[in-house]
């Protein structure tokens, strides 16, 4: 019967776009919006018009910052800008960056190379990577996740490098932080046990 | 570093708001609309102002309907006006509704009754229901959560419509379909015992 509804068609149309928003959380959401009132609802809007207005992204990291500010991640003083921590995209970065342990600089590729849905080098920022590289940079750390894709671009990148003065490191595997051995998956306990380091 | 972009902020604070968007999926959420190009941008915002527009609630049924159409439920000629379906809100009327074997009519109450949540009848469209069923109706159907609120709700109702000539009931409980018996609840097996039916 929604069917008949052409506005809220179209706004089950817009929500089904995005992410974490699948069948039975569509109409949660859905309601959300129909109980907004107007004033609250143009709020929102403006909020993400703002975004196409005001956002942009670093030419230097390609992170998002505010158009008429300096990216806070490149400009920050304290953060030393040879050590250069490559992600696949924003939402790895802030997850490291909540760490508060990394006080280096980031690097966002834009994705990670999978070509069978289309993303080859030249879709992610790795030729900018590479010219950030020979600028001078003491450190690369790949912080990819810990699939075929995030292997293989870690792997494509250090080929790229292949020659250049840089070391490059990667996340260290194993078991996560509360994990009971029981619990864990066969391949993480033969990398934890593999890659084990001195206590 | 993300409370140095203000736009970024406003939208995180947005989408805080919207239900099923903890934590984690906020920043998926975030990125989704940071990569959505102006256009695309407008046309959401275009959306959600329609609603506002061209969405109202039935002034039956209390459901949501197109402002220069009649309620698609209300209306349509094949339901039965003398059975009523009431149900907490709008999402649980869709739930209901794509299951095709249902053809009454229904009532949205707008909620549960819920006093530490400040839900009284009032907050309810409990009145108006009240008066759908002194103008003539066969049929209630109490299809609510199976939570306290809800059958405090179903009370209530059943209370204020003592007396009147109509016919309650209230959906069937027991183990959902493909449902193991090993892997159910204690209360629910047994509900389906004690609420047992003919084979």
């Amino acid at each position: 019967m929604i069917e008949q509804s052409p506005s809220l068609l179209a706004l089950l149309k817009q929500l089904q776009r995005v992410p974490y928003l699948a069948s039975k959380n569509l109409f949660v959401v859905a309601q959300h919006f129909l109980d907004l009132d107007e004033q609250a609802t143009e709020q929102f809007c403006r909020v993400l018009m703002n975004l196409k207005q005001y956002v942009e992204k670093c030419t230097e990291c390609y992170s998002w910052k505010e158009k008429d500010k300096g990216c806070s991640y490149c400009t920050a003083p304290k953060r030393d800008k040879q050590v250069i921590c490559v992600v696949e995209n924003w939402r790895d970065l802030i997850a490291l960056d909540k760490t508060g342990g990394y006080l280096g600089v980031y690097h966002v590729l834009g994705g990670a190379l999978c070509p069978l849905d289309g993303i080859g080098p030249d879709e992610l920022t790795i030729k900018q990577l590479v010219a950030r590289v020979e600028k001078g940079c003491s450190e690369l750390i790949f912080a990819f996740n810990q699939t075929p894709e995030g292997e293989a671009t870690a792997s494509y990148i250090a080929m790229k490098l292949k020659g250049k003065n840089v070391r490059i490191s990667c996340l260290a595997r194993g078991l996560p932080v509360g994990s009971s051995l029981e619990a864990m998956d066969r391949l993480t306990i033969y990398k934890a046990l593999s890659e084990r380091r001195p206590f």
